[in-house]
């Protein structure tokens, strides 16, 4: 099914603490998948990243991004979220801290870089449910 | 790691009957990204499409698609396969039979779509492995 919002009968794709897909567009007109952690504003997802990975040039050129989530329980129940990205400074780190807490963990125990942190929100324009 | 084949160490994750997501790109820019089944010939990716699909459509108009897989037992270990398509028609179903038969079923048994049906190929260009 299609929607504008994320649908109440998916929105516990979300809120676990599971890896989801987030697809960009390189400068090759090749898409790029890879796993990020995401929370949720609303209907609008949030996530960390750092101004040296690929996929964040991408959303800088090219500021259209899809999130896909699979059940864990069953592989053919799916989210997909396609939207529009903006891209802030996260100089304190707050955004960091936040996704880090829903995912079980904490600012100390991260082993990943915390230089050039960013704030990348994904505000949806298209929702495709299945299962 | 980035690889120009893919590594016999994550090839175990084609060779099983999981999903495995498809992004495309879409004609306003937006990746499109849904589950399909894929089959292997060497190094090249295999799956069976219809016309009448957007996904089909997006690569029609940008043959450049990506292949991601998640180990189910690991959601960490990650096999990320970009390249180009090929599409040609498959109007005795082998392709759809191939690969309904590597996912445990017949083409007596598969409720889909059987007209329109296309071979899609995609041959790598860049594989990235987590995990």
């Amino acid at each position: 099914m299609t929607h504008h919002e994320i649908p109440a009968t998916h929105l516990d794709l979300l809120d676990n603490p599971i890896p989801v897909a987030l697809a960009t567009v390189g400068a090759t007109g090749y898409p790029q998948v890879t796993y990020i952690w995401v929370i949720r504003d609303g209907d609008t997802l949030v996530t960390s990243l750092t101004e040296t990975r690929q996929k964040l040039k991408n959303l800088r050129a090219r500021p259209q991004g899809t999130i896909f989530v699979v059940d864990p329980a069953n592989p053919y129940r799916t989210l997909e979220v396609r939207g529009d990205v903006t891209i802030t400074p996260d100089p304190g780190l707050e955004t960091l801290t936040a996704v880090l807490a829903a995912y079980g963990t904490t600012l100390d125990a991260f082993a990943g870089p915390k230089d050039q942190r960013v704030t990348v929100r994904l505000q949806p324009t298209r929702v495709v449910t299945q299962g």
